[in-house]
This record gives C-alpha cells, sequence and structure tokens, in this order.
C-alpha cells in the first residue's frame, strides 16, 4: 500500500469510475444483491481502469501472455444495494511489482454518492501455464506512471 | 425426438436423476430461484447423464478434443422452487446424430416429485476451434446403445 | 406474434437497444459466454424496453404490485461471444394481454452488428402472492400504444 | 475468534464438511473457477453447518424472522480449481455474539484434500427490515453449545 502517494495528484491516472446498473438477477431473497457479485462488480472496475491506462485485459491475456489471477480479495458491506440502483465502481491501483498488482475499490450509489461496499484484491501475474510471470516492462512503466513512481519498482 | 422409443424399456439407459440443493445466491427478489439458473441445472444433469453412461465431459473436452456447444435451449416454468429445496434434475437423451446431441430435461420437487419445468437442448459438437466435429465412435456407440438403437445413426 | 405489425412505423415504440460488455465472469472455460447468460441480458434488454415506454419495473414490483414472472424462455445461440466483446441487446414487445406479455429478443455484436443469438419469452403477471393477476390499465395503454393497437387487449 | 477453542474437542460440533463438484457455470475462461464462485460455496458450508446444528436457515428467515447479513467477506486462493472437481467445504462457527456471527471456511480438493482456499466472513443479524436485532435464545444456545462455551456469550 502507499495510501499517501495513490492520494495525491501524481497518480489521479490510478484512479478509475465506472457506472453500472443492478440487474434482477443480481438480487437474492433478502431483496438486494448478493454479496458475491460486488466481486465481479470489482473486476468491471478493474478492467476499466487498465483501459483508462491504455490497456486491454483481453488483449493482456491473449497478445501478451499475462494472466492476473486472484490471491486474495476482501469485500467490507457498508449498506444493501438493490435491484435497478446505478452503482459508482471506483477503483484504485495501490501498488505494482514484477508480479503482483494490488488493486482497492468503493462502490457508491449512483445518485447520492453513499458508500455501498469497500474491498481489496491482490493479483499474482502468471503465463497461460499458470506459473509467476513478470509482467511485460509496457504495463510496469505505466502502472508506475500511474502511480506516480519514477524509480524502479519495489 | 423420438418419445415412444425413449420412453421403452431398450433405453432406460438414457435417463439419469440427479438431485441438487437451491442455493441462496440461485434465488431473486422475487423470493423464488431465479430463471436462468435452471439451464445451470439442466447442465448439471446432463453431465451426470454422460457419467452414468461412462463419460466424462471434462475427458471428451481435454482428452478427446470436442466440445457440446449449445445451439438451443427452451425452458417451461411451471412452478416456483424457492430456496433451499431439494430438485431432482431428469435428464433424458433424446437423439443423436455424428455432430448433434438432443437432451430433454424435467425439473422435479425432490420431496412430492411435482413438476418444476422442463426444457430442450441442442447441441453441435465441435473441436476445440468450435468448427463442426463428429463425435469419436466410442461415444455414438454408448449413446446409440442407450437409445436402444442399433443400426447407424440417423 | 404479430410480426407484420411489430415490424410497422406504427410501433417503432416497442423496441429498445441497449448494450452491455461481456464480463470475464459470464466466460466459461470453453473461452466463450456461458449459455445461460445471454437470459440475464435478455431481461436487462426487457427492463430497459420498459423504461422506455416510461415504466420502472422497480416501481412495478414495489408499487402496483405486479410482477412479471417467465413462463417460457427459448435462445438459439448463432454465434459464440467472448470476453470485453460489447453485445447490443434489441428487445421487442411481441404482445400484450392482460395477464400475458411476450417479448423477443435479438443479441448483435457491438462492432459488425452480426448476430450473436435470438430468443423469446413469455411472461405471465403476478401479484405478490405469485397468483395471476391483470396489469393495470397505464400499462396496458402504454403497451398497446407501442404496439400500435388502438382497440382492445385480444 | 479463538481458535484454540474451535480446534478442541469441545467444539467439534462447530465444524462440518459438505462436498460439492464444480459446475461449467463456475469456470470461466482462464479454464478455472472463477474467483466469486468460492464465496458461494462458503454459504452452502455455512447452511450445512447450521443444519447439522439442528437449524434451517430457510425457517430462520420465514419462522424466526432473522437474516444473517454479511457485514464482511474475505478469501485467500492458494490454488486453482477445475471443471468437475468435487470439492470439500469444511465451514468452522467461530464465535456468535446476540447480533455477530463468525464464520472461516476451508475449501479442499475431494480427492487429495490439498488446499484450495480459506476465508472468513462476519455477519450481522438483522430483522426483516434490515435492522440489527439478537438472535433468539434457542440459536445462541445451540450455537454456544458447539462452541464448547458454557457462560454468557462476550
Amino acid at each position: 500500500m502507499n495510501s499517501a502517494a495513490s492520494d495525491s495528484a501524481a497518480n489521479r491516472g490510478a484512479v478509475n469510475e465506472t457506472r453500472l446498473r443492478v440487474r434482477y438477477a443480481e438480487t437474492d431473497q433478502m431483496g438486494v444483491v448478493y454479496h458475491s457479485n460486488h466481486f465481479i462488480w470489482f473486476e468491471v472496475g478493474r478492467v476499466e481502469l487498465l483501459r483508462q491506462l491504455g490497456f486491454s485485459y483481453r488483449d493482456m491475456e491473449r497478445v501478451d501472455g499475462r494472466y492476473i489471477a486472484v490471491a486474495e480479495a476482501k469485500c467490507r458491506y457498508r449498506a444493501p444495494v438493490r435491484y435497478d440502483e446505478e452503482v459508482v465502481v471506483r477503483t484504485r491501483l495501490r501498488n505494482v511489482r514484477e508480479s503482483v498488482i494490488h488493486f482497492s475499490y468503493e462502490l457508491l450509489r449512483g445518485d447520492d454518492g453513499s458508500l455501498i461496499a469497500e474491498g481489496e484484491t491482490t493479483h499474482i501475474v502468471t503465463d497461460e501455464n499458470m506459473r509467476i510471470a513478470e509482467l511485460q516492462e509496457k504495463y510496469l512503466k505505466a502502472f508506475r506512471a500511474a502511480l506516480g513512481k519514477t524509480g524502479p519498482a519495489h
């Protein structure tokens, strides 16, 4: 982590906001979104953050042979979210090393910006055989730039 | 279709019954199972029918390079099904040709056998590049035997 | 059905197009979208068509106590659709009676408009206790107007 | 938490093992189970642990008006799990207070018992209006007995 850095003006590029609408299929009989769906939304945000940085996760897999496997995922549920609500997924790149990437997330209500949930995921970069691999330099460079880092990864 | 044949004693092998329990994640805010899940249950039944015939769908893909892509799927919903209920998936092999397989399904309530839904799926056999391909003889033979057919496929 | 009518200028209001992007969670190990997700997308289209007609399905349930339960669902899969592709869901109101609504769908590739799948769903209108109920007049009126019908429902 | 207690002979009742088989729908294009499904499996285990303690979560909701909302969920992914594998969900009741319940989980490969993932969930007990509520005495009593506690909850 490096909260100080990631909140600075220097790495505004490391944050993405994307919107989605709650689907009926995502609700459960409690009348709210079932809790595993928040992790799917985190992933939607992650992909859009990569796109904002100039990358397509699809090509990362298909062209560059790099996969971002989830090593750890966590979510704290702050308030229920219901069918047809608009949700803002705010995704932040927290840290990156050759083979590890760390993101954090906030899910916010589209109408009033109130907090629905927050979470974090840690990822291991692998090749197509699921062996740990290093991200290619173009990714590392862009990720570090987004994080406002100019020195070598650490 | 060949309902007459498939109901005869000759092809009792072409029917499988497997049980599952409704998960909370499968319900929606109407308090019943969301309707796309029935197709996932059909697939559970399909795989168990193959297993009963001596095959693993996993090996069909990994070892034999044959994929059973869904070309058409249909479900008629007869009664709602709720969280924690036990469901019997009754799967029937209806017809098989070199590159087309047809299954039908009934979903029954575990406690009283009443009908929840019924459906059908049609599948195209493909190779790993999603090109139409023929099933290997061992599958065709077993499927025809299960269907009570002894002549050539048609 | 009444294809002729629904393709006429009179009921252009009965068609909605909405876009979505394929999520990673929607793919399966065949490398394409798993077939039950198409039904979830149909529902996304259905809700947007209602919104276009001036209604919120959320309020239909919460305020008016009417539920649109799925009685039958069908999909024909024409071409595989992959991760991160943009999909256009074209939803068409086909027919409406007091307690039955019929929709049809086309899923089109966002980039070239080619057909991914087409389907239909039939719905029974119920009250909160899942008993068949009539749609309130405001809905029937708007639906018929969209269908280009001026006479009584039939 | 109270790992020492929960591993003692006294609270063997607080552990449940249940088995499930990976469904095709649960895989993604990486060829392994998509990571949000692990949380659905945790829930399957949770419900079976309650059943083992003599309770039905369905009745807890329907009869007793108590809901176990997820407040926090975490999973560490240790190894990929693939289509058609059998998975053992080992669920452990870790702690219980009037309105908070804590579970931990291990997902083990059915054939060799190797670790797939481990996780934890924290739950808030609510009434049907999603307001914090106390568990009825019968639940608290059984949960404490399972935990090997005889004194007052803390």
